[in-house]
This record gives C-alpha cells, sequence and structure tokens, in this order.
C-alpha cells in the first residue's frame, strides 16, 4: 500500500534567535505541499530570560539540567514565547499551525529521566510505543500543522524538557507505521562534514554501515554524532529518509539537492 | 432539533496564583461529564514576572496597555507557563486538554484595537461572526478539551492580547448555532451582589430588563459592570444560560445550585 508523505522538520536555536531568517525559513517551511510537522527547539532566549531572572542555566554533557525554575523559564519560553510567534508567523503564510507541547491532548507522553550518576532534573524520555499516531493522524487529516514545542510532561501533573532532535526522531519512528516519512535536521551547517571546517567536506550519503566506519576511524566531530543517532533511530524504525542540513535551503534538502541523505 | 450540550468555563486569575485551589478547582472541571472548554485569565503572574524583569504593567481604566514588551511576557505567562501547567494537571485528572491561543488554528482571528483616544496597544477585538464553529466542532467531536489562554491574533504575525471574560462570551456566543451553551465565570464571589461586602445580598437570577433596572438605579458596583455585559452578549446571541459565582462551587454552579443564573 502506498503510504501518504509526512515531512517531520525540525529548526533549532540559531534560526530562532533571528526574526529575518526565522521568517525566511517559516515561508519556505508554508510552501511545502501535503502533511507536514515542524518542531522547534529553545534557541538563547531561555537561557537569556533565565538571566534577567538570576536564574543560571546548568549543563551537564551539553543538556540542560532543569530544576524546577529551569522548567519553568522553558515552560514560558518555549511553550509560549517561541511556539505562538512561530504559530502567528505561519498562520500569516495561510499555514494552519497548531500549537502544540506534548501535554496537550497527551500527544508526547513521557517519563522523568531516571537519575543514576546525574540527576538531569524535569527532563522527559521518550518511548517510541507510547506515541499513538492514530491521534498525529486525526490533527494531520483535518488539515492542521503540528507545531512542536520541546516540553512532554509525566501524565502525573508535571511538564518535562525535552529534547528537541530527539522528539522530532520519535515522532518519526512512531508515525512510520502511517506514512512515508522524511525527517529533516535543519541547523547551521550544509550537513555532516568530514571537516568541522571545511563546508566543501559534506558527506552526501550516510547509511548504518558507513556511519560506523567513519565514527570509529575518528572521522566525525562529536557535536554532529547525537544527531547523527537520531537519524538512524528513526531510520532503524522504517522512517524513510532523513537529511541534515542548512536551515537557509529547506527546499533544496527535501528535494534531495542539498544536505547529507541518511537512510538505512 | 436538539442541540448537544457545551460547558463553556472562565476562571479568573485568584484562582490560578494557587496551586491548591487550582487543583481542586480543576479536579472540578474534569469530573463535567459532556463537551466542555476551558477558557483562564492572567493571574498576577504576568505582573510580577514583568516586575522581575523590569517591565511595569500599564494600565488604562482596568484594561492593560499592551506595549511590545508587555505582549512578550503575556504570551510567555499566558501561553506558556499557565496554560500549559492547566493542561498538564488536567491530563493527570484523565481529561484530554489541548492547550491553545487564538493563532493555533487560527480558532479566534482578531484585529488590532482601533486607537481611539487611546492607544491599547497590542490588544485584539474579536468579532463573533470571524469565529468557525465548525473548527470548534471538530475538535470536541475529537473528544478534545480546548483550553484557552486570553490571547489571539492578527493573522499578520502578530500575537494580541485580549481578555479572556471577552473571549469566553464571543465563544459562547459563536458556538449558540451549534451547542445548547452553558457559559459560566467562576471567581472569588458568590455571583452578583446587591451589596458586594454582604455575600448574603446575592442575586439569583437576572434577565436584561431586570439588569437595567438595577444599573439604572444604582444598585451595582461599577467593577462586575463588564463581566454582566459580557454575559448578555452571550445570550443575547442565543447562549442558553450564563451563571455567574465562586469558583469553588464549579459543580453547584453548572447544577443551579449557586450563584447568579443570567438568561435573557
Amino acid at each position: 500500500m502506498m503510504q501518504e508523505v509526512l515531512y517531520i522538520i525540525k529548526i533549532g536555536g540559531n534560526v530562532i534567535d533571528d526574526d529575518e531568517s526565522l521568517k525566511h525559513f517559516l515561508r519556505d517551511f508554508a510552501s511545502i505541499r501535503g502533511k507536514k510537522i515542524l518542531v522547534h527547539g529553545g534557541g538563547k532566549m531561555a537561557t537569556s530570560l533565565g538571566n534577567e531572572l538570576g536564574i543560571s542555566s546548568k549543563y551537564f554533557e551539553g543538556r540542560r539540567i532543569t530544576d524546577e525554575e529551569a522548567l519553568r523559564v522553558v515552560t514560558m519560553v518555549y511553550g509560549g514565547l517561541i511556539n505562538k510567534k512561530i504559530v502567528a508567523l505561519l498562520q500569516a503564510e495561510d499555514c494552519n499551525a497548531l500549537g502544540i507541547t506534548g501535554a496537550d491532548a497527551n500527544l508526547i507522553p513521557a517519563h522523568k529521566r531516571v537519575v543514576n550518576e546525574i540527576d538531569y532534573g524535569w527532563v522527559g524520555d521518550i518511548e517510541i510505543d507510547s506515541l499513538e499516531p492514530k491521534k498525529w493522524k486525526g490533527l494531520l487529516d483535518q488539515k492542521l500543522v503540528p507545531v512542536v514545542a520541546p516540553l512532554t510532561h509525566d501524565g502525573k501533573g508535571n511538564m518535562l524538557n525535552t529534547n528537541a532532535d530527539t522528539i522530532a526522531a520519535t515522532l518519526a519512528a512512531a508515525l512510520a507505521v502511517e506514512y512515508k516519512i522524511t525527517l529533516v535536521y535543519c541547523f547551521e551547517k550544509k550537513g555532516v562534514l568530514r571537516d568541522v571546517n571545511d563546508s566543501d567536506s559534506l558527506i552526501n550519503k550516510l547509511t548504518i554501515q558507513k556511519y560506523h566506519q567513519l565514527k570509529e576511524g575518528g572521522k566525525l566531530v562529536a557535536g554532529i554524532l547525537p544527531k547523527i543517532d537520531n537519524a538512524l533511530m528513526a531510520v532503524e524504525h522504517d522512517a524513510y529518509q532523513v537529511i541534515i542540513g542548512h536551515s537557509t535551503q529547506l527546499l533544496a534538502l527535501i528535494h534531495g539537492k542539498e544536505g547529507t541523505l541518511i537512510t538505512k
């Protein structure tokens, strides 16, 4: 049976922090035909608002540690300020955006991360099986375009801070039973580079096998690894393809003309 | 034709500012059978966050003047912090809440208030006819419970600050073509009082005619008038009934055992 195409696009912080870049990106996104979901990250706004309020951000291995106060800030900034800004701008482009967090309609149930060596605080981990594809289909069939903030909930009344890359990959994995998924990670580079300082060193195609060769050969910088791991998780769960590339090239990316293509 | 019942419940600031009161109220709300919508106000959180950020709230005749900075604060606090807190708590009560603003799915299109003597800034006014009942029905038919933050948008990419009482009344008026509407205004008094200092002076029933008699006789305090005007606007547009009463008595209010009942 032919599956319908679904685009899941993730944008990160740098685009969100710059009004002109964001508007350009959202115009491109709005112009994509068919079913689509946008997942957005947090940008530097949460950090700067936290600073203004005298709350300093704590990190461990690049992951934010979310105490009670930090959760309050990210709920405001991700779920309110950024999510509604994007929704209002997409509506102005005739794209029928519906801003959500994982708590809304219980779309992304999660659980508070188990404390091992580190207590990450109010951070949510998601199981692919806990997402209900039919719920997402219900929204998409109404021609709504979900705009997902990087927040989930524990089902016990608490919001949880959750990595946007992980949300995008988990959505791609969970919805692959219903749709032919193209997951696009947009960020500030042209794709996966052999040499992070040389934008001509773009890797055009990456498979699981090739990834492990490069990784074991020390050919990939550490910063890109979590993104590729997320991408591979999605394709292992039958997402059709993942593309990693620059946020200014969204339309070229989805047409396979730019970026790094990741398949099984 | 028998219309299906729809409850539209509005809660104001005082309940939102107190965790225990809020949880009690939301448990009551979650227990209401059938179709329902919750509209929430802002509470003092926007003011206190504004103060923390060095943004002082400006008011004119009880209405907040919303400059660029204030819009940023209310979008965060109303659309993010308060809305998602309520959604997460309702989900914990097995109530399938979907938090929205008027921008989401373009559910409440508005226009920036026209500047006459005063420039209210980024404040939105709504026309009843601009709401599409079918869109709301689409959500309610999926057994979703919309939780509406007091924010709308102008369709040009800007969020707008909008009075929650007005949103609730406009929804009641617009959805009366589809549903038999009970609109409930919950606040910190038992209902409309003849003497604001005497909680035994509750007016049990109010009609348009009786209201004008009381108002002309100077029998009503100014503070309650906008709420009654909103209530009457709803019943004039065929909302079945409006009830004004105390937020601790939600279930008694919807069963007509407490509060002030307002009908045509």
